[in-house]
């Protein structure tokens, strides 16, 4: 067997160290490049060898992995400064950027190589996902676009940090894997802080918060970011798995790009100001499942709800606010996907087993999908129509205001549904749930 | 000149106690009832008289107007408790709620009316507007529907407590009064919420806020509550004018009005979030204009503008702001006055002048009416277009972003106007700003 090729790595975090010392794990010799000295002593104790700078790291290398936190650390490390890694670049090096960062950026990055008669280097835009322990088994979701020739020659590399069925090869060239990442984001920010804004309500109504995850992820409104998150709130959010400040700046790239795109996403935008709000606070180190505070502070001083109806009626009330949330968060991610030009199957696919993904994405994802293409869509036998879903948020919506909890995201919704549904000129029918995509794209 | 009629008085707050007290100074024998007995004393030094309950207070007269708080304070003192004022009601009694309250109750209270046997007392649905001074001038303005015999029966009193050209005869019965005082509060709640977000706008960027105050009011977003309350934001949000509660009320009505209709109000909805938020602080009680902490907490610890421009294009970002909400808030406020069958030019004349006015309704509100009465709308000549609107709100939005401002209603009304754009096939098409309405109603 051939040696193992090595690799520099620049950037050492929560997933970066995951992942570059899975590669040492693979037999890969791994040089890696932090601003954090006890990073790379604790690297170094793993089995990498390390760098004092990102020059140094990628210096007769073939293969770059850059795994820093954002575009303004990625310009940074490639461009500026006295000694920026782009002078230290080997002739057709390998560049993998797996960072999360807006899709202008990975594209300017692309121009800013050949304008700089660096056109040789063989740039893969390949955000990844699935959270610091999926990095360091090598089993992340990969999203990866570029040219045919940088594809191929990056492939092993990116087969080494995946899960066998989870590398997303998108066509689109540079741009189009973050514009992938991007879209699942949408879900991502949404569902974060729909995990607070279910539990915060449920607490409000003096549920047991331990019976109301159980009872959510048990039904329909079930989600992969609630089962994930919401158990961290019954540990006073800890161990911080993820901070705010992390999906703030997620928030921010879909935002950002859709401003600049012209596209509406006023799910993503409600989230983002609230986890602007929670900065303001001095929150944005928390985990962010501890969001859940923007909705319970002054809970003391607020009457506690009167329902007579006892704790299952009150679990459907939370359940009809997140069902409501989700499909808006579906619509919106698969419409400025569609948007984006990527493939909706591929999405569909990449979304429904990941970290944004949720039972309402499962059901109606595909149904929108069909929208898009012109397919005639009927309500499925049994199945809840768009007025079902736009009753039961009004319902968690009018108990929300009688006990004065802000509700974000269900509002959000529940005026979203109401403007699909003004312009459907016949009110007397049953419309499928997918129809709410209609506000988006038509 | 015949002595004029007795008057009973229910609720002796900021806005009753003046209007009570305008009704003694033109010679009114007036008895007062309020639930705080201060301010019977201070009814009665003013030359009033009180009684000790509602009941005894309308006992024997002819004209009630009821100006308590809520809805549930209406339904109290004329229903509930042992001595209910109902049953004191004379015979063909004039009853003037001006209380703001939803639609919906007040068509409910003249149900109870008849469904009691009480058809015959005269109900005017009557709210009013315009602040405590102007009540004690008699000069409010005032929105009445009611039969064309109650009408007819109780004006010579609404005139009483009138300016002159500001009483409003609302066709189509009870419930038409609380509609138009409802959506003017549409944009009185987002206008509200409006100047804390521009002046904590402008504070992130550094701004003078005297200066910013002045800039913004001689310019296209100036508007008559941010003359009203940006002042009392250099005071320290002193004097209490108008607490937080108040206008979190109104904001209620209408989105639970809209709820009931089907109606989406996605700018109010926002609103009502802030204000639900600025409740569990504990800030219930201080002026509204104290919201701009909602903006600016944390702000030392945020990096202040680097804009190097100067300060005049950093007052074109907020006033850029503002004219996207204004915009979004015109086009809520006016599609919803159509939904509710409102005569829109008595919509227009009663808005344009009031609490809510701004200088982008004044110009884009008839435009609106127009598009929904089908007419074409060009651009006016030097007008700006509903893109150029889009345009300097997204530069005010992506500099918030870059300061990590939260903007609830500038990201509410960017999205809002991208929707609206989204569904124009012609992008290179300039739209006038009232194309925004199509949002709402086709």
């Amino acid at each position: 067997m051939a040696a193992k090729p090595e690799v520099a790595f620049i950037g050492l975090g929560a997933m970066g160290f995951g992942m570059a010392t899975h590669l040492v794990k693979q037999g890969y010799p791994v040089t890696g490049s932090d601003v954090w000295p006890p990073t790379l002593e604790r690297f170094r104790a793993a089995g990498g060898s390390t760098a004092s700078t990102p020059a140094e790291a990628v210096r007769g290398r073939n293969y770059i992995v850059c795994m820093v936190a954002t575009a303004a650390q990625a310009q940074s490390v490639l461009f500026e400064g006295e000694n920026p890694a782009l002078n230290a670049l080997s002739e057709g090096a390998s560049l993998l950027l797996c960072s999360t960062v807006p899709c202008a950026y990975v594209q300017s990055l692309e121009a800013q190589l050949v304008e700089k008669g660096r056109g040789d280097v063989l740039l893969v835009d390949c955000p990844v996902s699935g959270g610091a322990s999926r990095a360091a088994d090598g089993t992340l979701s990969i999203m990866a676009g570029g040219s045919d020739n940088a594809l191929e020659k990056g492939r092993f590399l990116l087969q080494e940090l995946s899960d066998t069925s989870k590398l997303y090869i998108v066509s689109g060239g540079i741009g189009a894997g973050s514009n992938m990442k991007m879209v699942h984001q949408v879900l991502a920010a949404v569902g974060i802080l729909a995990v607070s804004e279910g539990m915060g309500f449920a607490q409000h109504l003096g549920l047991d918060l331990a019976y109301t995850l159980e009872g959510i992820q048990n039904s329909d409104a079930s989600a992969w970011m609630f089962g994930h998150r919401a158990p961290r709130i019954l540990t006073e959010f800890k161990p911080i798995a993820s901070a705010i400040t992390i999906i703030l700046k997620d928030a921010g790239i879909i935002t950002s790009e859709a401003l600049r795109a012209g596209f509406s996403t006023p799910m993503t935008g409600t989230a983002e100001q609230v986890y602007l709000s929670s900065l303001g606070r001095g929150y944005g180190a928390d985990d962010d499942s501890s969001l859940i505070r923007l909705y319970t502070e002054g809970l003391q001083n607020n009457i506690s709800s009167s329902m007579e109806d006892g704790k299952a009626k009150k679990l459907a009330l939370v359940q009809g606010l997140l069902g409501g949330i989700y499909l808006c968060a579906t619509a919106e991610s698969l419409a400025f996907a569609k948007m984006c030009g990527l493939d909706l199957d591929q999405v569909y696919d990449l979304c429904v087993n990941a970290a944004g993904g949720s039972k309402v994405y499962e059901t109606v994802g595909s149904e929108i999908i069909g929208l898009f293409r012109g397919k005639q869509t009927d309500i499925a036998f049994e199945s809840e129509s768009l007025q079902d879903v736009a009753e039961r948020l009004k319902e968690a919506v009018v108990e929300a205001q009688r006990l004065k909890v802000p509700l974000y995201l269900g509002t959000e919704a529940s005026n979203l549904i109401r403007l699909a549904l003004q312009h459907v000129p016949d009110q007397t029918q049953s419309l499928p749930r997918a129809t709410i995509a209609k506000v988006w794209a038509v």
